[in-house]
């Protein structure tokens, strides 16, 4: 049996499972330590490995940021403290003496959408993810589209408001800034202070709690959702505008979150996209959960389209 | 010797020429007869195919629309009247006995920069047009981006500001109602109502005018074209974080104005874009003049890659 790890490097865990075609095997979590330096993180990373390394053929990495997949290089990381043109690929296929595959996790998550979910049989897709950022991917006539620099794809910072507020990227009115898990959260906050809402008998709460308000009816937790599902549509049309896809899906904490999510975006979409009836574009929830990242990274490194 | 007939299909004239590699051999302009029905408008683009094709191996066709090359079908074309789903590849094969090729205008310009101009030996490649529209196209990876539809690369329809003003297509704030020639002239005669320019000299003044008069020194001129520089600069950076390209190319009327328009662009894009510094990114004017739409349309013919 041909067996592959996959791992998912986030900012928090490292998510590492040994995969066969579409399932997950077994799976362990580890802590990635990525506020110490590249060696530590490395470590926890090849921590990971070791622990299937035995059963497998091949390994494939997706890690945030701008990853050179050709060159098996992380350029940079930003939720990984001091990765700067790391060969990470190099470090560990002289450690494990395997093929080694690394991707952006946003190319993960639509690979395996594409093989194995809500993208299965299209050829013209674009994915992205709500949650504290916004990242996108995209695939292009049955490829994906890596860019000239592996930077391809990059949905949360494209501007939506040229006169709006201030993104941490120091940009002004970018997609994130408007639909990232924060100002979802702020824009409710600012929503309940002079009205009632079932929102205030929370100490705290995300996003996934204003959508699950929102679906019990609570009126402000649903126009939260309506205004935020203007501005993704905005960004959607432009995304339509620009590839043509079949089908755009949504990935992350709130896409399951459903019409209340879901009605003002096509809503949005239908109004702003050109020729909307010469086209049949679907938007639609990502259909595989937390295991999407293991599984895209796996199969990119069974394909070996880079190692 | 193989000589292909390339033309372009444009709102007002029908521009076909008979190609060798990359020179147009012979030329002629014809009305295209737009505002009449597509019969009409079909006839006159048989006239001019007439002109050459008995010294032709091959026949490629640009127009501005959303274009099904693979099918050969123009499915809508804004200029022409009446255009919907015209098989238009059928109705010449029939007439001409020999093979046909359609595509969008836009991408049969970035074609012929791609092979002949700019764009050569790049393989991430956008190309937009200024004029009374702003049209787009892009090479992702060495291989031209149609879309699922054909109708990929509507780049002035990219919403900039959704606050901004109406466009023609009933969006807010798109690109092009920003940097369209109408809007770029409606700019200038803001801005000398109360204030001394060389732009008063003129009864009326094109973008071409503007940038003739930045160019000597006009103070009001040069704020236009700081300000459209930076709407084109919001544009352009949404472009790279989400094609990474190597290369933008800008086309039409205007592209020539040099400094005045290129650095504004080149300053707002390396604000916006993420991690300028892991890229190399040129934003530079297209090469060929008004024969690229004809070289490209030619040379898609030639490869025939659709029929």
């Amino acid at each position: 049996m041909k067996y592959t790890i996959g791992i998912d490097v986030g900012g928090t865990n490292i998510k590492a499972g040994l995969v066969f075609k579409n399932r997950v095997i077994k799976k362990i979590n580890i802590p990635t330590h990525a506020d110490t330096n590249p060696e530590e993180c490395i470590n926890q990373i090849k921590t990971a490995i070791k622990y299937f390394v035995r059963m497998s053929s091949a390994i494939g990495i997706g890690i945030a940021g701008i990853i050179d997949s050709r060159n098996g290089i992380v350029r940079y990381s930003p939720n990984l403290k001091g990765w700067h043109n790391i060969k990470l690929v190099s470090i560990l296929k002289n450690e494990f003496k395997k093929p080694v595959s690394i991707l952006n996790d946003v190319n993960a998550i639509l690979l395996s959408e594409w093989i194995y979910g809500a993208g299965k049989g299209y050829k013209n897709i674009f994915l992205f993810t709500l949650g504290t950022g916004v990242g996108g991917a995209s695939i292009c006539e049955g490829r994906m589209l890596f860019g000239a620099n592996g930077f391809a794809g990059e949905f949360g910072h494209t501007v939506i408001n040229f006169n709006g507020p201030e993104c941490v990227c120091g940009n002004f009115g970018c997609l994130e800034r408007y639909v990232g898990s924060k100002y979802i959260v702020e824009l409710a906050m600012r929503k309940i202070k002079r009205r009632k809402s079932s929102l205030k008998d929370y100490k705290a709460f995300t996003p996934k709690i204003i959508a699950h308000e929102a679906n019990k009816g609570d009126a402000v937790a649903k126009e939260v959702f309506e205004e935020i599902g203007k501005y993704i549509g905005v960004g959607v049309s432009n995304i339509i505008n620009l590839f043509d896809p079949e089908i755009v899906i949504i990935s992350g904490g709130i896409s399951n979150a459903g019409k209340i999510l879901f009605e003002p975006i096509r809503k949005t979409v239908k109004k702003l996209i050109l020729g909307p009836e010469y086209r049949n574009v679907k938007i639609v929830p990502a259909k595989l959960s937390d295991n999407a990242g293991i599984l895209g990274s796996a199969y990119f490194a069974s394909k070996r389209q880079c190692q």
